[in-house]
């Protein structure tokens, strides 16, 4: 029987076991630089369940992230997946921002400076970024612990969905003009 | 033993089992309206844990919403929990972003008005928003997931953090002037 | 391909994500009251996963639940959920009894009187029940922490189960003559 | 420092890792048949956390039954924990009933006649119950996937909380005459 | 519509719950002792959710195992489960080891002879054993907190996979000769 | 309160979290290569919850493995997470073998050449191993989803515990002369 890639269930339809393969569990390609050459000057790639058919189930995805100098990966959270971040070339300023909640702080901006080797970690939800504040290009690998942790970059989501968010809740939420926000309804 | 408040376990310790008392699975107050007489005309009060001692483990807690009119529960995410909310009094649009992952469809704002008896769904960690679009005010009850959903609001998070996020870095995710992201900042 | 309903997984078939919309988050008519002319006075009106498809995999399912002067919830259990009840309209009585354990206590009854606006929690599994002790109709909305955490009723389980359990054990477990047990299971 | 019984988290403290032995994953004495020389001819003895330290964490806990002839091991249910039947000895009669909900069948009760080697299922938080119908003792071994699953027995639960469930709500639920449902409160 | 086999979900599809009957879940045979003659001297019996489809979600196995005189269940581990075992007929030599980590002593043996009656548990994927150390033969029913927890005999696994390993690796692995290593690769 | 490192709970004991800071989510040198001069010519590094306290139940932890030329890391298993590896620098041949399960083809060697940029999973529970096979150094980073993942090393775990397996078990276990057990026994 035919079972078409039209048909969802949660996670994925499992392989029969008897035909499945290493390659099943690998991928490629994570050594080759990404294409920084974009507005941001990072680039992300991904490799989740929808490339390694193997990780049905074990909640894990992993991403190598090329950033040019001044490249920057916006502010964005993962939805589904708590992240661990270790810089393989040169020089991040990363950041999360706490929940709102009082004991917690409230918004409070966790930073810091990473150079090669170092690791960061970036809590489940929570908005977090990164830039290369080193003069070459540098690159991070990270890991979330989920088959499929979802991103929401922060501007696009808010700015730039489809359809657009009404322009009055944005201006009123950013305390922005809402021309202002109209135009940036417009470059998103 | 004196086990003071600033030890910290997972969740909550527990109370002696033999200590506790039908209090310690209540709260009161929900029927109270809350203050809207602020910015944007809308009041969250929460009952999680901190409240209510015996949530500790259950992964649940409860949201009263008031809005005035026009009142906005501005774009905000649970880092920790899904939220399912029902409006007991008046109109609210409300909407929530999908992320950008593609086979999403890519930053798809779901949207709705919602009357008096209406259900609405947000998943885990996705921003969304509700807007009181009736004339009189409105009322919302929430419940999310976890004894400790959390709460980013983003405009605060991103542009009110503590310390504040570096200004180009949101000058360039946003797109907006640096001037405008500086002034952000001081009203956040 | 066509799947038919008669084909089960654990949970539910997610929909083509980019057919989903929401309406797939959304259901209405929680503003009305349910018919409580009937024996207990109550009537409880379920939104979980089939009723809502976008609730599939959230974990979480709301209740409203309507209750004549002196109507009765009777004491009930909900296998795969924790329930948060809150009261909108009227006064009731609420109790949960915990399990035998005798570090808990051994089959204590938490009992409360809740007013408009009260909140009450029934931990998972546990026998709870809920009596208007109010002169008007009382109204109380109820989230669970599953998008199908099932309902057991006690006295229909055990006296009105299809088919019948045998009566030497009811009459037995319950110390009840075996003629009334029989009588029961009529009623039931 | 001493840290007593008296401080609760969730589960139990760890033990120091270093000071662990053998002892700690082991229970003894599963072969002395139970004393059934009570009321309902049965006896449970059960092993979890608070007898084998070192199941803390890992989801399981150990019963035997023993059942004198006609021996009743009267409707409960376990909160948090399904479980699994295995006859060790003799021939049991067991059952469970699922829930209301219509999908299901609504109340079914699934029953069968178990001999020595059988096994048998009973999912989370169902009412299932075990009858000895041979003529000599039987003994069953049950597990469960919680390191504390609790019991609810549904008579003792209903009639026999502490303090007493109001009679008129049991006269009600079970359609029984206020009197008797007095009587059985005296009698648990 | 026929689903044939070969179609694979997590976990397995749900049977039509109108369909569903006491023997989807029951198993019988587990009184029947395992053929002991074999070189090691045991018998392994699974019912898991291959045998019993209602165990399907609920997490758990049972197993049956018999064990000649001086019969051995050899080192193996469960990647996806942690195991209760009880002594049923004679005495056993059982043990599991600890991980690596410093902090839990460093491969460290628990190791205790268990008579009838006796319980001893095997915390999720750590290597353990047990030998019949009494004149008879021995039977143990063990239970597994997984519908389907896998089993590693190690050194079937090392051995005698298919393909091998590499038998340089395994020789240096085990510091043995590497002719050693290729005569026990053709052992398993 | 003194809280002494002694005490032990599920996890960690969690700071307070107004003196968290980014340093908790953070560490450094995984730019260092590990010393390799030892037999196996491999080196592993770990950054777990002990290391980074603010991985405190997020369910991750990040490994450096380093190997000379020839270097392998021996066979091990992880008892409580499953990894993804990507080779930084050099070529691994990696391999893993599934359980002895009939379903799964039982003890199939899941094995592969990875070069720089290649990607592979481990599946929870399952023995794994990686050997050099450049003439250069090679440098590979894995995470697990764990904080706590348990390393188990076969050979150490089965040769090398503390005590000692008895001899005759492993002999029989391994077909293994008793003398060249023993002789291991000492090796490890």
């Amino acid at each position: 029987m035919f079972l078409p890639s039209a048909v969802f269930v949660n996670g994925k339809f499992c392989k029969n076991p008897k035909l499945v393969g290493a390659d099943d569990f690998f991928a490629s390609g994570f050594n080759s630089p990404g294409n920084t050459n974009n507005p941001f000057g990072s680039n992300v790639e991904t490799v989740d369940v929808n490339k390694i058919p193997g990780l049905n189930t074990l909640g894990l995805s992993l991403v190598r992230i090329d950033y040019a100098p001044n490249g920057l990966n916006p502010p964005h959270s993962h939805p589904r997946g708590s992240e661990i971040l270790a810089v393989a070339v040169g020089s991040l300023l990363v950041g999360f921002v706490s929940s709102n909640n009082q004991v917690d702080g409230g918004n409070r901006l966790f930073t810091k400076v990473l150079n090669q080797g170092d690791v960061f970690v970036f809590p489940i939800g929570l908005i977090h970024f990164e830039l290369n504040v080193g003069r070459t290009p540098a690159v991070a690998f990270t890991v979330l612990n989920s088959q499929n942790p979802g991103i929401t970059t922060i501007a696009n989501a808010v700015f730039g969905s489809d359809p657009p968010i009404n322009s009055d809740i944005l201006a009123r939420a950013f305390k922005l003009d809402k021309k202002i926000v109209e135009n940036l309804q417009r470059k998103f």
